[in-house]
């Protein structure tokens, strides 16, 4: 018998890879953080000694959700201005209270509570884009969930950095300071085609290579910004990217609602990655994204809630769903992007555009032992024919039970175990009471 | 000091009546089933002697939500096939397992389920399109919920009536058989223009002007429909429905993706309620309703989940937040469908629809005490900038805390108090097995 750390027994397994499966009455064997084993729970029994035996009944077990695309410490302007244009949403709310808020607290604090709410609905690892990505690379460790920190980059001087080179020595110090933490990685954010200018975008290019990370970007989010950049600078963004040589497998492209045909052959056969963010596309107006095109073109397209001032919430599982069923819409076609692809895109896929599919987005042995369990039982998820389908289109973040991230228990029967829930409100109301006065104030000028 | 039955008070109240009202810190007055006040909190307890007081905290309570449009039997069918083409999915699934399975039996489990769903999540009157009316009736009105239940009429001959008079026979009687039950009202339920000839629908719509009952009517789902009744008969449904005079206030058409401005233009001025079902619309790929051009052109739109066979849930919380998503994205501007139209559309709006707006849809005194309380604190909903979008874009059905029909205290902190959710569980896990045994078997065919 060989010991290991964990033995979870639960009803069904979806371990992603191979696809479309199943496993009904198996077990996952962890040791040192690490699938050891996926096996028939019997033989499990026999073969192995778990200090801890884990069976969680009526439950589907699955690869931690990765959300490909947030601004965590957003989730400090959650709702604070609802149902505007694009444009008056960002100037007259959330650019004002960006200016007048962000800070190294802010961050700690925003952070904080995104992790709460992303763990408590199943996430495990998260890509974000924000000023003080020390700050959130330390405050999500320290939580145990795992993240890729951007280092952001933007033409504009912030709280957090000057110009473009305090910007970029900024962010290399970061990716120094945490290339020994195993549940964090950085990729470059430079923000915006339309926000950061040829010069820092060429260098980036440089380090991303010489550092092998990513390069994670807002790119063709609306009409407008392709339009603007056409009429003052006679090219649209894609192109100018292309030209500046970033169209590679190390993109991360944010969004990608305005694509023709061409472009999306262009970065088909570039290797680039899509993140699809359908709610906050809806949301903000931006468009549609063509997700069942760039996937038949052979492009990896993960999943990511945006910030929670612009979704308004940081969950997978109505993520996922939201895209299998807009997916349909925009393709007229009720196959499109069906279940199991889904869910795919949102593990998977997740872990593949991050560059971090060697260690998790499927529950295969040696992989992270990053998992969710979900409750299959009850009104909401019964009658119950097929378990996968059912996570797609029956289930709420509200029926996550437990979540482990490098086999550490986070979420335990939905209570949270190296957070404190009320601690994090009470940091919350203290800064919704003041940023909540400074908005009304401004609306009142 | 007035007695009365019950205080309800909470930290906030949505009463829907006067548009875009937040109330802080009051209370509402309940007798007879009725509400008597609304009022703030601390002048209720200096006015009022009530049996029961229910300090609610910090929830909001508004109306409770209308489901203007479902099929509350096909609960049973609950992701039985997903992710199939509109006509596979009839004829290979939805279809045979009705033919083999649809019974008195079945139509009373299956809405048992359904309400236990509804209720759940705040959803306080159905309106329902379903063989066997009677026994939804009686099963929703034993479970105490309120419903119209759809007096079905279609060509073919199924187990509940063998031709068209037969469905008009049974349907009246069933009409004559709820008629002094306050928790229940009628509409005839003409399955869909291809499915109804002339004949019954002109019996239909002189029977509906002397009984004073809504026609509820799937009008224009998808664009093969409409091109296929071009082909056939030379004229669009909608134009057939004008000719045979059923275009009124009246008429209950649900679905309506495929409008163009002339139509648009027709339904609003011959006073005809449309039904936006965003959810199935997407996953069955049957098009987008333009809810707010129907809108600025004075057209009441309510909102329904479909059947869950279709959805697959029947979560009105996420239906309207669907619907708030969706909107902006079909006409292009972030500020469609503000969130206090779509909670509107939840609830006044779908009283409407049913011609029930003198009883429910809104917190008024006189009305029925149709109430939901929706937790606002914890990591989910919080930080909290305004109640009202909170509710709509951040908000999970799981956090629907109590429940009241009439009255009645049917949802008590999240526990169900006329309906065993067990016993529900137990019969829908007999259903299940037999049903997926024999779609299974017929796949293999």
């Amino acid at each position: 018998m060989q010991p290991i750390d964990t033995l979870l027994c639960a009803r069904w397994i979806v371990p992603i890879e191979p696809r479309d499966t199943v496993l009904e009455n198996h077990a996952v064997a962890i040791a040192d953080g690490r699938i050891v084993a996926l096996l028939p729970r019997a033989e499990a029994e026999t073969r192995y000694q778990p200090h801890t035996t884990i069976d969680l009944g009526q439950h589907a077990l699955l690869p931690g959700l990765v959300n490909a695309h947030t601004h965590a410490a957003l989730t400090l302007l959650r709702g604070l201005a609802d149902d505007l244009p694009l444009m008056r949403w960002l100037q007259e709310h959330i650019w004002p209270a960006e200016q007048r808020w962000v800070s190294e607290e802010f961050v700690r604090d925003g952070t904080r509570h995104a992790v709460a709410e992303m763990l408590r609905s199943g996430t495990t690892c998260f890509n974000d884009m924000y000023f003080f990505p020390d700050i959130t690379a330390r405050t999500a460790s320290a939580a145990g969930i795992r993240s890729v920190v951007g280092l952001i980059a933007i033409d504009f001087p912030t709280v957090w950095a000057a110009d473009a080179d305090e910007y970029l020595d900024k962010g290399l110090a970061v990716h120094d300071e945490f290339r020994h933490d195993t549940l964090v990685r950085t990729a470059f954010a430079p923000h915006a085609p339309y926000t950061v200018s040829d010069g820092p975008l060429e260098r980036i290019r440089v380090l991303a290579d010489e550092l092998d990370i990513p390069i994670h970007m807002h790119v063709h989010e609306t009409a407008h910004e392709v339009a603007e950049a056409v009429e003052k600078h006679g090219e649209r963004p894609l192109a100018r990217l292309a030209r500046l040589g970033l169209l590679s497998p190390s993109l991360l492209a944010v969004h990608m609602t305005q694509l023709d045909d061409d472009e999306i052959d262009q970065v088909a056969d570039a290797g680039v990655r899509v993140v699809h963010c359908p709610e906050s596309n809806l949301k903000l107006a931006s468009g549609f994204c063509p997700v069942s095109r760039l996937q038949a073109a052979g492009v990896t397209v993960a999943l990511g809630t945006d910030g929670a001032a612009s979704n308004n919430d940081l969950d997978m599982f109505g993520e996922l769903r939201s895209a299998a069923l807009l997916a349909k819409a925009v393709s007229a076609d009720a196959s499109a992007l069906p279940a199991v692809r889904a869910l795919e895109m949102a593990t998977l896929d997740g872990a593949r555009a991050l560059g971090w599919d060697d260690d998790i987005g499927s529950l295969r042995p040696g992989k992270a032992a990053d998992l969710v369990a979900v409750r299959l039982d009850g009104i909401e998820t019964e009658p119950l024919y097929h378990p996968l389908s059912q996570i797609v289109y029956a289930l709420d973040r509200g029926r996550v039970s437990d979540v482990w991230v490098a086999g550490q228990h986070q979420l335990r029967d939905r209570r949270l175990t190296t957070l404190d829930e009320e601690e994090i409100l009470a940091s919350t109301r203290r800064w919704s009471e003041r940023i909540g006065a400074s908005d009304a104030a401004a609306g009142v000028e």
